[in-house]
């Protein structure tokens, strides 16, 4: 097997043979009995993603891991490689990049660190030096200091337990930890990826390289980044605008302080550059900008799930007062509108719910929910019902005692259950409350089945209403003049 | 048994007897043939929280429930009663009230819900003519609506499970589940209280009467309170300036906005009042604004474990760079300084981390965990020991593959343990990437571990470095002029 070439499909944009090899050589490999590295956890990873081709294994020293030959050179390789993951030292790189030209190798992904990032003449001469044997041989490279590819479809990862489902989402990070971190949340939530790209510091293809593929991928319709810095601010903001006009993009800028981009250039070599020129710039780009991963997270939570609302008003139906009013003050300062509700809705909820005591029908409507599972579907159909419902935030708390939570989470669940087709692309649920670990494990199940029926799940209405906000402010800015909306 | 008497202790407040009473009696227990409610977990809970006294149950039906029999009348209890419990429809409380006043009662709390913020005629008359009967008994009233007073020293409690320990918290709540919110997750993170109450629609005893009551406990020395809304607005600037000036105080008042107002006058009968105004006059009084319960509780663990720092400086460890950068920046943003490494420093963590690649010297730090549990040990000591390490953060991160993370964690909280006597007054210590149930159950026991040892422990590096610019500020502003830390 070897690479699909782009002539196979002339609809795929020209990058796209990266995420499709045919065979893998790992390098830095060793031999069981020396013990296991990271080098050794790529081949396991590639192998529990379903990876369809050979996987090899290359460490000068030879020997055997994981039921499989160790290859002391990659020309030792009887068949074509395409692409190879190092894990060797620095220092012993321009030996594999060469040996990467020799094979015909199309894609060097560089886990290995000790590059530009290191500030000094070494380091960049070492970068500089794979560099150009690279670009003379017409192999690509992610990284140096970066985790690689992620491609669900084709069985490439960078992290163990990655889900193999593929979904929308185009992703990519500049730190590794990051670029894990979202998939994981992300997936949890419901959410998948198209592809993933873990970067480091961008020697070869960098973000330009990747937004101007995801704008052009067909499997991609949503784009987010975690970015420390660019190195060509000009074509970043062309091709962002470009991207941008097609396909929602979320950016995480870090590295907008003094100390957090010296840290961005020690961690991968970028200029992060001023944060007002960027802010500026997302802006005028019409990126949709967030100041945290799980604010990332939660944006491309709402792309996927919701439909465009037909306004800005919000019902805020759950049991508990406090949080129902903490949910109206947020939902206001995020731009949204909690209209009260008509004296006929108050009637019908209060004969629904047997009365009025320990209940708030005004929005935020509080339900005590003595109802029932049946009157607490009726009450939310209700509410769902009102004309002024574009959106439906719904609140469920977890660490009450077991009692009380288990006659209030499950009606809610099965309301939203049975409600589904009806509201969830008009609905956020916030699973709240979650300080033990017990809390935790019936939150995230909760979660896991809601996000099956379709529904866009926040641990808290704070960072609902942030997400929310975004979510409306992008809509509207891509909205014609003269509408309902604003 | 009977109240403690002020008279007693001529240091303790005027109110301290009503977390004294030597007797309980909890209204509406139903008999076990009937099915159980509320009521009867009161009992409960007070048998649970180690309450000394005798607690008897009252229901005019009558019966038995809980091994204990029911009095059909508070006037049927062969003894004095000090404090009762009601959890009855509100229109049998006239009946109660009238009882309380033959029998003696001095303290009563409204479990309760259908009085004044219900908004109508028949719920204003109800709460105004038990209020009548109560004064010219000589009745204190806790609530209605609320959940009631909790005070570990003497086994009063409105919730299962709460911590029989004893702290420094003063803690009030117009919102129930708020209350208990706190105090769950407080007590989880190493803070406790000397008094909590869920005081509800404030009928009687109110935000002031309490703050008035903290200022002088010697058994409280910080006080936090979520409010929707006072009544008397003067009266409140001045109880609270007054408790300010020689105690902490954090407020979380909610009902800011239009809609959040209208909730809270639903919720708990409560004028929200302008956000302007209660900006304005919580600043002026000198207390600490926050924004949310979690913000609430941010703020709590730090004035309970750290000790006023020397300056605004802070350096950041932890494994990760991408977190470090966010740390960084988010600490920035909030306030703080976070000073370059000089060159000595950057050479002795070099050394003993055994290289550069990977690793980041210069603050924020980011240590690759191959130097081990002596590495990390000898490294964190170099950089607490930084003349300029005013504060450190040290963040964790467990949403990992379980080898990485179980390689990281470790070394950190050896690390901690051991230097814990020198360094934990001047540490923040995050736990983050906290995703899976697996992930939480461990950061839970790894942040009960390090609450033991005195530490404060957070969620998120936002989380941290917000609550920190809080608290620095506080001390900023409660500081002299001419100093070196502005």
């Amino acid at each position: 097997m070897t690479f699909q070439e782009p002539v196979i499909d002339e609809q795929k944009p020209a990058l796209d043979y990266i995420f499709h090899p045919g065979t893998i050589a790992v390098a830095g490999v060793s031999a069981e009995t020396r013990g296991t590295g990271i080098a050794n956890s790529y081949v396991k990873r590639f192998e529990a993603a379903g990876f369809k081709g050979t996987i090899y294994a290359v460490n000068p020293s030879g020997g055997e891991a994981m039921g499989r030959k160790i290859y002391r050179s990659l020309k030792d390789i009887p068949e074509q490689v395409d692409f190879v993951v190092s894990a060797i030292p620095a220092r012993h790189t321009p030996q594999l990049i060469s040996d990467c030209a020799e094979k015909g190798v199309k894609l060097l992904h560089l886990f290995t660190a000790g590059f530009s990032e290191l500030g000094d003449e070494t380091g960049n001469a070492l970068e500089t030096e794979i560099l150009s044997v690279a670009r003379q041989a017409g192999i690509r490279i992610t990284g140096p200091n970066g985790m690689g590819i992620y491609c669900p479809k084709t069985g490439l990862t960078f992290d163990e337990g990655f889900t193999r489902k593929s979904g929308n989402v185009g992703w990519i990070a500049q730190s590794g930890r990051n670029g894990t971190y979202v998939v994981r949340d992300a997936s949890m939530r419901g959410v998948y990826f198209s592809k993933a790209i873990s970067y480091g510091n961008a020697a070869d293809l960098n973000e330009c390289d990747f937004f101007e593929y995801f704008r052009d991928d067909p499997d991609t319709e949503i784009i987010a980044a975690y970015i420390e810095g660019v190195k060509d601010g000009q074509r970043f903001f062309q091709v962002l605008k470009e991207a941008a006009s097609v396909k929602p993009v979320i950016i995480f800028k870090a590295g907008h302080t003094e100390a957090g981009s010296r840290g961005a250039a020690s961690h991968t070599a970028s200029i992060a550059g001023s944060s007002v020129v960027w802010n500026a710039a997302l802006k005028q780009a019409g990126a949709i900008q967030v100041y945290s991963l799980d604010e990332l997270v939660d944006v491309l939570v709402l792309l996927n799930f919701l439909s465009r609302p037909a306004g800005r008003n919000i019902s805020i139906v759950g049991f508990g007062g406090g949080a129902g009013i903490q949910a109206a003050d947020a939902c206001t300062d995020q731009g949204m509108k909690v209209p009260e509700s008509p004296q006929e809705l108050q009637d019908e909820l209060t004969e629904i719910c047997g009365g009025r005591a320990g209940s708030i029908f005004k929005n935020p409507f509080d339900l005590w929910p003595k109802a029932g599972s049946k009157g607490t579907s009726a009450a939310i159909e209700s509410i769902s019902g009102w004309e002024k419902t574009d959106l439906l935030l719904v609140h469920i708390q977890f660490d009450l005692n077991p009692s009380v939570r288990n006659m209030m989470y499950r009606p809610y669940l099965d309301t939203l259950k049975r409600l589904a087709p009806e509201i969830k692309h008009k609905t956020v649920v916030v699973l709240d409350f979650v300080l033990s670990a017990e809390a935790k494990k019936l939150s995230l199940e909760v979660q896991s089945v809601l996000a099956e029926f379709g529904y866009a799940v926040f641990p808290s209405v704070n960072r609902a209403a942030l997400a929310l906000g975004r979510y409306i402010n992008y809509h509207d800015r891509r909205k014609p003049a003269g509408n309902l909306f604003v």
